[in-house]
């Protein structure tokens, strides 16, 4: 097997990726870079797998932080939450696994899985079920693929455990998760039922830990030139500018277990003069500008800040912050129709349909085959 | 083993008898009578048995309903939600239970573990956790007295399970059962750790089945012989009639998984001119006489038909009801220190302790040893 053994300076690349890939959520990387640098120092390691090199048989267990960014910032980890994790689902199913992943390359659940491995030296593949981060557990391609529902468990920091043995759906198992979640404070760490090293392949959002990795290593470069940091993540990305402005206006609650809210941004410097607003649930999910919409969820919407280029999740938003917001296309396969019946607008309880960014919403979203005349 | 093999006619009684022990609550007998009474005419046995007759290592399993039974009576069970959590379970801990019983005699909750020990030829020990209904998980005499947290697990009709491996505390179990009762629609089905025999023969509020039983015979032989049954009720019971009267106004609301609310009764009769306030948490808590406190919880609070002694659930009650309230002493297990910090009205919200019914404010609640003179 070919392991990519990560370093503390991997560890800092990642995290700058991760949270850029984490359109405002998947939870502070900070706590994570942190806790991964320790278990580096303490002897432990992280080795990364590529989705092709896993036996098609090998079963991958998905783990990430589950609640609301807001509260996850100040309730951080105990730090063992997914070793116990693991042994209540291992006990349950009777069997070990083979390697971890993140469901949710975004935020700090990029860093997540990595924590747990170097625990229990269990590899992590690189790849996810998100490509970003979304806030609702359904959202993966791994469930709009067909992962099975049960079994799935979660864990607090102060030692409560509970397995889902039994679900009706991937969304009653985000209801039972999120309800449970909220009781034990708002934030916890979740997995669900593993998965073979076949369907991860299928179905995986391939090699996003390396997309953070280079997306942190291009940041990193172009300070070290002194260079633009944004410039140098949107060569790297693919992505485009939507605007450089500074926020004149945050609204954000905790609700129903997600953090919500809008976002108003003034344009600065070529931008003066217009105002973009940004709708949140946990994530960034519709940018608009005036009545347009110009990125809609699941293409990525991503805030940086203008100086460092580093990301600035929901949570840390705040008057007269200066930023840079910015618009990735979504990875293929969150792209598809039943793709979009789980993370389109819709998903989102928006009465419109997806539009890829960049397209005009009068032109065809998806190629149209036509009769041949 | 010496059994009490359960017949129509002694379902006919246990279901008055819980009604009237339910305090308000528990949960409807309605539904479970008639499937009782189903599940007997399909051939199956209920079968009681006395705690003193348990081996002292026997493992015995607590079963009931939870949510707000406003709910309840609407959302009927799907029937086989008992045998899920029961497979769950003893596929957790990889043994089998030897007998069911229920945390709580009172309402529908008295008759729960019937149902399920009928499906799968599983006796009924003749005990419970509370000698009435309480709201909340916690608050029976086996968490008082330090039953195991976990496991626990939790069924709903729909098919969805979840197994509590880890519990920091009971009231944390609490927590998240509720939470998971809420998501699954406010009604599911509960279970909690196994006890051994030793352990409820010890603890258990004991033959309190039989009790309920002989409530509902002596409203049934008073209905027969056309004698007053609520006087029956006083009789077998050694409780007392707060008052007879109409009721005259009831709030009630859902809110956080409980039916709360209040009650006001205008006297009649021999009580006419008097009015009476009830206090609701699912259950009938505290009834008041203008700023007089004339029973509290955990004592019973017992509302029944002036007309046929049947009892009045707080999803019952409406304007122009003709009841009578009556009050009857807490089984001795529930008015110790230990177990009032989790069932006198402290553990409900007041800023009161506990004054057992009859005793007047002022005087000592328990008996007070005094230095030889």
């Amino acid at each position: 097997m070919k392991y990519w053994t990560l370093t503390e300076a991997d560890i800092d690349r990642i995290a700058i990726g991760c949270g850029i890939l984490g359109t405002g959520g998947g939870g502070s990387t900070y706590h994570g870079l942190l806790r991964a640098k320790a278990l580096l120092r303490e002897g432990k390691r992280i080795r990364m797998v590529r989705p092709a090199d896993m036996a098609p048989d090998a079963q991958i267990l998905g783990i990430g932080g589950i609640g609301a960014p807001t509260v996850g910032i100040e309730k951080i980890p105990e730090g063992s939450e997914g070793v116990r994790l693991l042994s209540a689902l291992e006990r349950h199913m009777g069997r070990k696994v083979d390697a971890l992943l993140g469901d949710e390359i975004g935020g700090g659940n990029g860093i997540a899985p990595m924590l747990t491995a170097a625990m229990v030296d269990l590899p992590v593949v690189d790849a996810d079920g998100m490509g970003r981060a979304f806030p609702e557990v359904q959202m993966t391609t791994f469930f709009i693929h067909g992962q099975a529902v049960q079994p799935a468990a979660l864990a607090d920091a102060d030692g409560n455990v509970l397995v889902v043995t039994d679900a009706t759906t991937p969304k009653m198992l985000e209801k039972l998760l999120r309800a449970s979640t909220i009781a034990m404070g708002c934030t916890a760490l979740m997995t669900t039922a593993p998965m073979s090293g076949d369907f991860v392949r299928r179905f995986g959002v391939p090699h996003t830990t390396s997309q953070a990795w280079s997306l942190g290593d291009a940041v990193l470069s172009a300070r070290a030139a002194k260079a633009d940091p944004v410039e140098a993540i949107l060569k790297q990305s693919g992505g485009v500018r939507l605007m450089r402005g500074k926020v004149t206006d945050i609204g954000r609650r905790v609700m129903a277990g997600f953090t919500r809210g809008k976002l108003t941004v003034a344009g600065l410097d070529a931008d003066a003069g217009r105002t973009l607003t940004v709708e949140i649930q946990n994530e960034y999910l519709i940018a608009r500008e005036g009545e347009k919409i110009i990125t809609m969820v699941p293409d990525l919407i991503c805030i940086v800040d203008s100086e460092t280029g580093r990301a600035i999740g929901t949570e840390e938003l705040r008057y007269g912050l200066r930023i840079d917001v910015l618009s990735m296309p979504a990875p293929v396969l969150l792209r598809s129709e039943i793709a979009l019946a789980s993370v389109g607008p819709r998903a989102f309880g928006y009465d419109f349909d997806f539009v890829p960014m960049g397209v005009s919403a009068d032109a065809p979203a998806v190629p149209q085959y036509e009769e041949d005349a």
